[in-house]
């Protein structure tokens, strides 16, 4: 918006989709003969998710039909990083177009991470996406941003930086761009 | 089939055997004190699974008698997988024959996943086969394709997109067949 | 104190802080429904913390409270390291000053591992310093020394051993020193 | 024994003796607040050690008292695997050589595998030594062969191998050395 001669303005995010299996985890299910399943969430990870909450960047956890955990393992991963759950079919898109436009948001202000098929039509439509570098080849091609980190192991991290980042050059951007308007 | 002038005809497959220990799994069990057991299986693994299944492929897990699963535990991988899982002693190629002459099939239409010496024989056997990057020597000259990832972690994955692209490839030198036979 | 003509005397260090998310764990809780909690630790890690406490260095485990773990878990870590566990805040310094004053110590007589941005401050302020070598990058620039080995898989060894090895030179360079002055 | 000319004997090897902490396994504990522990090891880990039983080497499974184990979980992996679990202390020597002496062998007809400085003496004694892939330093040069593969990921299937490579070797020279001594 505040770009101008071709400039690409550095994305401001608002709002960031993540996906539980294979972004926030390493899309392992752990599965015991009593019934108990576990997963495994990186510290790191979860510090990267407060960064983004620290600069009022709403984050939304998507848990797949595909791929189902538990109520209360959800509500577990919901409480340690402070980000609501969403459930998502196996069309993420159609569950959250309606979320974004809530926002009154565009697919131009969300972060979108997504580590598998179902994902590539959200990679592709938001303003900034990413994949985990361990990904299938399908997914690698539909995101904007390939992290160098596997999922589970840093990758959430890895993209909030990223996202942190672009959000900085754009606040650069804003205030040189008022810089040069006053100086007309 | 419809290959002539010595062209090979990729692989059709109706059918798939998966080993869980090895190939599903990285082969490791989680054990503990009080007697519960672990396995770790990922999502895209299963997501590779029900690729296959979607396209008329049977997939059959098999658990080895030589690393014993709790019944519980088998019972859920099946749930999961949405996969039958077969028990197999030493020698699976005994307990397979069978089962695959009750579909009418030949090895030819069989793709195998194995990880481990008693899978030599049906890995030699089947159309299409293939072991986890981290299988031991002896193993992955058996086989006729070794997967980049390792057990447990994208292998079965990457080998049922293997199946899928030979079976689009014949389909693909299949039409091409009759559209040279109308031709001519 | 005992370095002359400009020499840089090794380090000899009574104290280490070492934070247990990230450094003496991968980062990772592996979460149940039931609301078990699990983190890993390394025979090697809890190994080299002891070859320090042997050779009388003390040795206190951080518990950040970004990470919570439960009392229960740091307790059991407390006896299978034969460590204090400390309790600290986003501001691990602000906890740990009156720690380092009470022993009449200063921060070059204290070796400090972190891995995370809140252990920036105390990673510049310690005698040595390390982080495993899959530490972001911001904390990355912050330490004295990078180790080969990740978090949770031999790190910690890695740093108790260069500790050990700075107090054997630092030991050869006073003996030396000795020698030096009583041959004058 | 059969050897000559400076020809150096293949070992045949009639114990081998297996850490647990870093061999059979990779040296993590997961511990719970609830008090479980949990070991994980390897399906191809375990075919290794069956496949030196088939061949009639008798293997022990250490387990050391500066890393315990609760005795169910020792119990388990005893059942698991088939074999003994003897309890060393940090000198495991002193409580192997009565064992090597009531067989009646000497440490050349042994192999042992460890990961830790307590295993130098051992590792220098046995008949033929390993140490996985990612054991620290001091330790792998005590060692005769150092595995590819890391602890609990397949290093004491490389082992087992190699130790059945070896005796086929010293087989075959025994065989050459009959006929040789048959056709002077």
């Amino acid at each position: 918006r505040y770009g101008y001669f071709g400039q690409v303005t550095p994305e401001v995010v608002r709002l960031m989709f993540c996906s539980i299996s294979g972004c926030l985890t390493d899309g392992n299910i752990l599965m015991s003969a009593s019934g108990e399943e576990m997963v495994s969430i990186q510290y790191r990870d979860t510090q990267g998710l407060r960064m983004l909450q620290e600069e009022k960047v709403e984050v939304v956890l998507l848990q797949s039909s595909l791929d189902p955990l538990s109520q209360e393992l959800a509500d577990k991963l919901s409480k340690r990083t402070g980000c609501q759950v969403l459930q998502v079919g196996e069309r993420p898109l159609n569950d959250l177009q309606s979320f974004v436009e809530q926002r009154k948001l565009e697919w131009k202000d969300v972060a979108y991470m997504g580590s598998d098929r179902a994902d590539v039509n959200c990679l592709n439509l938001a303003g900034l996406s990413a994949v985990p570098g361990d990904a299938p080849e399908v997914v690698l091609n539909a995101a904007k941003y390939t992290c160098h980190k596997d999922g589970g192991a840093g990758a959430v991290r890895e993209f909030s930086e990223h996202i942190l980042l672009q959000r900085q050059k754009a606040e650069s951007a804003l205030k040189q761009d008022r810089i040069d308007s006053c100086s007309k």
